[in-house]
C-alpha cells in the first residue's frame, strides 16, 4: 500500500553524523575549555547541578512568577556556602555554567556577590571593608545586598542621578533623599524581596555644594524582621521580559539618615568637619567596568554554544520535503539543504570567534589588572604604557560587549526560527533564551552608547597617531592609513583565485583595511563637524553614525584577528577545521558588508562573487562536522535543556513526553461557564415592533 | 544650592513637538486609513473596546496562563454575534485593531472564523456548506472549529503528512488514523480547550491507493458534554513564546470513523462505490494562501505603527546627558541625538513603506480574486492573463510576507532596545509585542521557504523572458536586463549631487537595477547547477542563497515602487513629508546593501557616501515631524497600551502608577522559610577530628 512512511529513526539520523569527524572531538573540547582539567571541572559541576532536584530547569515555563522567585531564593543558600568555601576558579566556573542554565538566578546571585560586594571591594577603605566583612557582607550571614544605581528617570548618565546624600554636620550623618519621582531608584535587583542593604549612588552634598555621584551603604530592612527601615519605601517591579528569578524593585528614600562612615571613602573622603578630599585621577575605576564587559563576551559565547547545539542537532534529525519525488523515499534532513547550512553555519563560525576572543580578552584583562596593581601609585613611562593599554582595553571591550551581545541575540533568534514552529514552544528552550539574554544589550552600558564610546576612542587615537603618537598593538592596522590622504590604495587583494581571496591572511588584511577606512571616515566626519564650528562634543555627535560604524568594523576585525591567533596556536589536528571556521567567519562577515570592501578598494566585484562562492563551499564542508562541533561544546543534555537538542537525537519521543508530563490532561476549566452558553445560545437580535407610521 | 534638577515636565517636552508640524496631521491619518469614513469607524471601534472592562489589556503581564485563556474565551461570545451581524468591513476593521491590541485573542478567534470556516468555504461543496451552516459552523452556535494541518514531525511539507483517512467501503466511512508519534497533529489552535470539530488534513486512501492530502471534518468532542469522542486523544501544548490566549493542542486519532460525506469534496470527490474523481488543475487554491500573506503585510504595518509610536514619543520626553556641562542645564532629549534619529527614523520610513504597500496589495488581491471569480471555467488569452497575474501575486506576496514580517520583528526589537532598561519591563509593551509577533515569521509559510518560492518564480520568469515571453508589470525592470550578458551598464546614477543621487526617481531606478542584477545572478547560479549535471530541483537548491537574495532585492524594490506610487497620488499637502520618507526608505536600504549597488555599477563609492549624507539629512528633517507622524497613526492610548507611548507624554507618573497598582506592596512571602535561615545561619563546615597520625 502506498502510504506515507514515518520519518526514519531520529537516533540513527544523528548517529550517522558522528561516524567520521574530521577532527578529534575531545581534543577540541579541551582546546575550547582551556585544558582537560577545566573540562573535567565543568563536567563535575554539570553533574552536581543535574542531580540536585532544586536545580531542575525543564519545568521553568510552567512556574508562576511567585514560584520562580521562591525557587531561586531556595538555591541561594546552596550556593552561598560554596561560593565562600570553594576555590575562586571553581566558583567562577560554576557561575558561568549557571549563567547558561538559569540566567535569572545567576543575576540574582550576582547582584550580591558581583555588584554589592564588588562595590565594597572597589570603593570601601580597609577599615570599612573590615567592618562590612565582620557584618557578614561576603557570606550573606547577616547582610544581603543590592546595588542602587539607576533611577526611573536616569540610566546611562550616572552623573545625572537625582538622589542626594547631604551631610548633616550636627549629627555627623548623611541624609539620603529622593527629591522627585524620577529620582526613584528603579530596576534594583533584589530590592523587592531579598536585600537588607543597598549600595546607593547619590549626589554628595556638603555645605550646599554638590560633589557628584558617590556610593553610600543604606540599610533597607531590619535583618531580624525584614521590616522596612524608616523613610525607606520599596516596591516590586513585577513581570519582566525575562530573568524573572530576580526580584527587581524600586526604592524611594525620604530623609533617611545614615552614619557618615557609610559613605564608601576609598576615593573621595568626607571628614568629621565637612571637608571633602577628592582623589587624584581615578583610572582604576575603569577596571570594574571592563570586567563586566569581558564577562559578557564569555556569556555571549556560552549562550550561543547552547543555541547552536539545539539548532544543529535538530537540523540533523528533522526531515522535510524530498530530494526525489518517488513515493516512500525519506524526506531530506534540514541540514542537507544548502540554505539551512547557510542559515546556521556562519553562526557557528561567529560562536567560535566569540569563544576564542572571550578567552583571550579575559586573559589580557587579568594581566592588565595585575600590571595595574603592581604599578601602585608609580608614574612615568611604564605607567603611561599601562594607562594606554587600559584605555585601549576599555574601548575595545566596550565594542566587544556591544557587538558580541547583539551577535548572540541574533544567533539565538536565528536558531529559534530554524526550528520552525517548534521554536515557538516554551519547552524547546530558545524563546526563553532570547528573553533572558536580551537585557545584555542594555545593562552594563547600553550597546549603542558603548559603540559610540569605542568609536570616539578610535577617532581620538587616529588623530593622536596623526600627531605622531604611537598606536596600541590592536590598532596597528592604522599605521600608514592615518597619513594617507585618500583611501588605502596599497591594500588590495592580490589574486583572484578562491584560495587567494579567502585565505585567512587575506581576510585579516581585508578587515584591517576596511576598519582603517571606517575609522578615517569617522575622523573625516568629526573634522567636518569641527569645520562647521561645532564644539568637540557636538562634532562627535555629528559623526555618530560613522563612529558607530567604525566601532563595528574595528570589533569584527578584532574578533577575526583573535580567532586567527588562536587557530595558529591550536593543536595540529584541530587546525584544519578551525581554520575553515575562521575563514567562514571572516568571509561571511565580509560578504555581509561587501559595500565597505568595494569602497575601500580591497576587493573587486568579481572577488566578492568568489568570496560568496567560498562561503557556500565552507558551509558545505563544515556541514560534515556540524554535529561533532556541537559535541565538542560538551554541554550535557541537562545544560542544553531542550528536547530538540538532545545528544541522542531522540527528539520527538522526549519532546512529547516533556509536554504531556508538564501539561497533564484535565477537563476544560470553563466549559460550563463559557463554552456551553456560547454553543447553546440563540439569536437575540432585537428587531423592535413594527411602527404604524411605516405601514402606509 | 547646586544640586541636580529634575527633568523638565515631560508633558511640555512632548507638547513642544506638536507646535508646528510640516503637514496637516489629520489629513495624513485619512490618507493612511483610506479616507475619513474609515478613520471614524476605527475611532468608534477603539472607543468601544476601551470602554469594555473585558477588553482591559494593561494587566495582561500579571495574568497566569489559565487566566489568560479564560479571559480570551469570555471575549469570544462578545464578538461571535458581532461578527455575523455586522457588515464585513466593520468586522475586518475590528479584527485588524484587535490584532494589535490582543494578538493572541485575534488568533484564537481567527482559528474558527478564518481557518476552520475558511476551509469549509474553500473546500466544501454547496450541499456540504449548507449542512455545516445549518449546524452553526459560522456563528459558533453548536460548533466551534479548529484546523488540523501540521503534525509533530511535519510542518511546511503538507504533502508529507502522515495522518491517514482510509475509505471503508462496507460502512461508507472514512477511518481517520495517526499511525505514528510523528503523525500527531501539533500546534492545533483551539484543540486543547475550545473546539468541537476539526478540519483534518490527511492522506486520502481508497482501495489501497494514496491520493494525497485532503481535508476531513472530524468531531473531537461531544457538543453537550465536551467529552472527547471515541478514538480521539487531545492534549495541551501549554506555554508558548507568545499568544498564550490561544489554547494550542495536539490530537491523535486512533481509527476514528466519520461519514464519507465529511470529506470536503469541492475539488476531489469520492463516490459511494469508491471511485476517486480528481479535479483539473486547481489554481484557485492559491487564493487562500495569498490572502493570509497579504493580511500579514497589513499586520506588520499595524504592529510597526504601535512600536514606533511608543519609541518616538518616549524619545521626545526622555532626556539623557547634556549638550553643555553647565550645572542646572536640562539633559538632551534622546530624539535630538543624531544617532537616535538614525536608530528610529529609517524604521519609521519602513513602516510607511509597509502601510502603503499593504493597502495596494490588498486592493490588488481583491481585484484579482474578482477577476478570477468572473472568469469561472473560461480559458484562452484572458484566462492566461489572470493566471499569470495570479502567479506573480502569489510569488510577490510570498516575498512580501517574509520580508515584511522580518522587518516588523526587527522594528519591534529595535524600538524596544531604544527604550533602554524600561524596554525590558513587561508593562511597557514591546517585549510582549515581540514574543507575540515572532510566530508571523514561521506560520502561513516559513519565511525562508517563502523567500525561496519567490526566488524560484523570479528565476523562472527571467528564463521565460529570455525565451521571449512577456514580463508581468511588477517585473518590467527585467526588460533589457535579461538579454544583457554582463551587468547592466546602461543603468547608472547620472550626476553626483545629493539631489541627483537621492531623488525618488533615481532610487527607483537604482533598486530596479539591483534587483535585476540579483535575479540574473540567481539565474547564473541556477544554470551553473544545471551545468554540473544537477536536476532542476537540485539546481534550485544549489542556487538557494542567491535566490533568497534575489527575493530580498525584488521585495525591497517592490516596496519602494509601491510607496512611491502612493506618494504620487497623495494630497499635495502631504507630498513633501511622504516624499522624504520614501527617499529615506530607499536610500537607507540602499546604504544597508551598498555592496549590491557598487557591484551593479549603479552608484560609485563617492555617490554612496553622498547617499549616506542624505540619510543623515533626511533623519534630521523627519525628526521635526516625528511625533506628529506617530499622531497621524492615530492609535489611542488604549491601543498603544504603554505608559511610555502616551499621547500626553506623562510617562513617569503613569508608568509608576501602573507598576505599583499591578504589584501592590506585600510582605516578602518566603522571609521566614528561606531568608531568615540564610541570614542567621552559622558556618557548619566539617573539619573533622585531629588525627593522631598527623600529630608527629
Amino acid at each position: 500500500m502506498s502510504s506515507i512512511p514515518a520519518p526514519p529513526n531520529p537516533r540513527s539520523s544523528i548517529a550517522e553524523e558522528r561516524v567520521n569527524p574530521s577532527f578529534p572531538v575531545r581534543e577540541l573540547t579541551y582546546w575550547i575549555d582551556g585544558g582537560r582539567r577545566v573540562t573535567e571541572l565543568k563536567e563535575r559541576i554539570m553533574l552536581e547541578l543535574e542531580r540536585d532536584p532544586l536545580w531542575r530547569v525543564n519545568d521553568h515555563p510552567n512556574l508562576s512568577l511567585a514560584e520562580t522567585r521562591e525557587r531561586a531564593m531556595s538555591k541561594i543558600r546552596r550556593l552561598a556556602d560554596l561560593a565562600t568555601s570553594r576555590p575562586l576558579e571553581e566558583t567562577m566556573t560554576r557561575m558561568s555554567i549557571i549563567s547558561v542554565v538559569d540566567p535569572g538566578f545567576w543575576t540574582r546571585f550576582g547582584v550580591h556577590f558581583g555588584l554589592f560586594f564588588g562595590a565594597l571591594q572597589g570603593q570601601a577603605t580597609p577599615s570599612q571593608m573590615a567592618y562590612w566583612m565582620d557584618k557578614g557582607a561576603l557570606s550573606m550571614q547577616g547582610i544581603t545586598g543590592c546595588f542602587g544605581m539607576t533611577e526611573l528617570g536616569h540610566g546611562s548618565n550616572v552623573a545625572g542621578l537625582e538622589t542626594t546624600a547631604t551631610l548633616d554636620e550636627r549629627t555627623d550623618e548623611f541624609v539620603v533623599h529622593s527629591p522627585t519621582l524620577t529620582a526613584t531608584k528603579w530596576w534594583i535587583g533584589g530590592a523587592a524581596h531579598t536585600a537588607t542593604h543597598c549600595a546607593v549612588y547619590a549626589q554628595l552634598i556638603v555645605k550646599d555644594q554638590c560633589y557628584g555621584t558617590k556610593t553610600f551603604v543604606v540599610q533597607l530592612r531590619d535583618t531580624k524582621t525584614f521590616a522596612l527601615m524608616p523613610g525607606v519605601n520599596v516596591g516590586d517591579l513585577g513581570k519582566k521580559m525575562g530573568r524573572d528569578q530576580i526580584d527587581n524593585g524600586w526604592i524611594r528614600f525620604t530623609h533617611v539618615r545614615i552614619p557618615r562612615s557609610h559613605m564608601l571613602m576609598k576615593h573621595t573622603k568626607v571628614t568629621r568637619s565637612g571637608d571633602v578630599i577628592e582623589p587624584p585621577l581615578a583610572q582604576l575605576a575603569y577596571g570594574a567596568l571592563i570586567q563586566g564587559r569581558v564577562s559578557m563576551v564569555s556569556d555571549s559565547a556560552n549562550v550561543a554554544k547552547r543555541a547552536l547545539t539545539i539548532a544543529t542537532r535538530y537540523a540533523s534529525v528533522r526531515r522535510q520535503f524530498g530530494g526525489s519525488a518517488s513515493a516512500g523515499a525519506s524526506e531530506t534532513k534540514l541540514i542537507d539543504y544548502p540554505i539551512h547550512q547557510y542559515r546556521l553555519l556562519p553562526l557557528m563560525a561567529q560562536t567560535f570567534a566569540m569563544i576564542f576572543t572571550a578567552r583571550e580578552v579575559t586573559a589580557n584583562y587579568e594581566k592588565l589588572m595585575g600590571e595595574l596593581s603592581d604599578l601602585g601609585d608609580a608614574t612615568g613611562a611604564a605607567a603611561d604604557d599601562v594607562i594606554k593599554n587600559l584605555k585601549e582595553t576599555h574601548a575595545t571591550s566596550a565594542g566587544l560587549k556591544a557587538f558580541c551581545t547583539w551577535m548572540c541575540l541574533n544567533i539565538i533568534d536565528q536558531c529559534r526560527q530554524s526550528l520552525g514552529g517548534h521554536g515557538y514552544s516554551a519547552y524547546t528552550g530558545l524563546a526563553q533564551a532570547y528573553s533572558d539574554f536580551a537585557v545584555h544589550c542594555t545593562w552594563e552600558g547600553d550597546n549603542t552608547i558603548l559603540t559610540l564610546q569605542c568609536g570616539r576612542y578610535l577617532v581620538a587615537t587616529a588623530l593622536d597617531a596623526r600627531k605622531g603618537l604611537p598606536l596600541p598593538e590592536n590598532l596597528s592596522y592604522l599605521r600608514g592609513a592615518v597619513s594617507a590622504t585618500g583611501g588605502l590604495s596599497g591594500h588590495a587583494c592580490k589574486g583572484d583565485s578562491a584560495e587567494q581571496v579567502s585565505s585567512l591572511d587575506t581576510l585579516k588584511s581585508a578587515w584591517s583595511s576596511v576598519a582603517a577606512n571606517a575609522i578615517l571616515n569617522a575622523v573625516r566626519d568629526f573634522e567636518a563637524g569641527l569645520g562647521k564650528g561645532l564644539s568637540k562634543d557636538d562634532a562627535y555627535e555629528f559623526s555618530s553614525a560613522s563612529r558607530l560604524h567604525a566601532a563595528r568594523m574595528h570589533t569584527y576585525t578584532y574578533l577575526l584577528h583573535r580567532f586567527a591567533a588562536q587557530v595558529d596556536q591550536s593543536p595540529a589536528a584541530l587546525r584544519p577545521v578551525l581554520t575553515l571556521l575562521a575563514q567562514l567567519f571572516g568571509a561571511h562577515s565580509a560578504v555581509q558588508h561587501s559595500g565597505e570592501f568595494l569602497q575601500s578598494g580591497f576587493y573587486t566585484g568579481s572577488q566578492i562573487e568568489t568570496l560568496k562562492g567560498f562561503v557556500s563551499f565552507a558551509c558545505s564542508e563544515i556541514r560534515k562536522d556540524a554535529v561533532s562541533l556541537t559535541d565538542a561544546f560538551n554541554y550535557t543534555d541537562y545544560v542544553v535543556n531542550s528536547p530538540l537538542g538532545r545528544f541522542d537525537g531522540d527528539v520527538y519521543e522526549k519532546y512529547f513526553e516533556l509536554v504531556t508530563s508538564l501539561n497533564p490532561a484535565k477537563p476544560v476549566p470553563y466549559f460550563d461557564s463559557l463554552i456551553r452558553p456560547l454553543l447553546e445560545r440563540t439569536d437575540e437580535t432585537e428587531t423592535g415592533p413594527e411602527l404604524e407610521i411605516d405601514e402606509e
